[in-house]
């Protein structure tokens, strides 16, 4: 499991440096290879496809993450459907990718583990 | 609040007839006005998105809609993030639009009321 997940956010400002491309390769190899770096409506965003049974698990699984989430005061979108859930990360504030989303991500990695 | 809130859905099977266009027009008169008709990878959906004041109480909705979707069997697609949720309905066995989808929609518009 990535040393990433044991991390916690730090605090976003408006003026936080977006990473480079250099730091989000870096940083995606502490991740599972299934997260993918896109870019929707010009912001990137780090996203993951997680695969469930049934739809109360994958529902399960959303509310696991809903709550790292608040406790760090970061939130991803999290598209709920039948036996799956994509979680995507980003900063808001930078309209882009800080460390804290790699963070969240191994976070949210490390949930999909303990399922 | 529509009368459909109170159907229930009723067994779609794969040969069930997709609704068309006049159909569509005469069941979505019984909707909120902000559910739109949209086509995503060829396939007719029903999407309306809630706005809430925070990411907690827009969880508790996705929740709620949960709930309704396995008391029925039938489930959309549902996008959680901070202060919204995007609840998408349409019938996957038949990819397009059934009664069934109208029928939640307006639950899920009862929901929202109840909020």
């Amino acid at each position: 499991m990535s040393e990433l997940a044991n991390d916690r956010c730090e605090a976003c400002r408006a003026d936080a440096p977006i990473l480079d491309d250099d730091e989000i390769t870096f940083l995606q190899k502490e991740l599972s290879d299934e997260w993918q770096v896109i870019t929707r409506d010009g912001v990137r965003q780090l996203e993951r496809v997680f695969r469930f049974d049934n739809f109360a698990d994958a529902l399960a699984f959303t509310n696991r993450v809903g709550e790292i989430a608040e406790e760090e005061g970061h939130h991803p979108a999290i598209l709920t459907e039948w036996g799956r859930v994509t979680v995507t990360w980003w900063s808001h504030k930078i309209r882009g990718l800080h460390r804290n989303d790699f963070v969240m991500a191994a976070r949210t990695d490390k949930l999909a583990a303990e399922h």
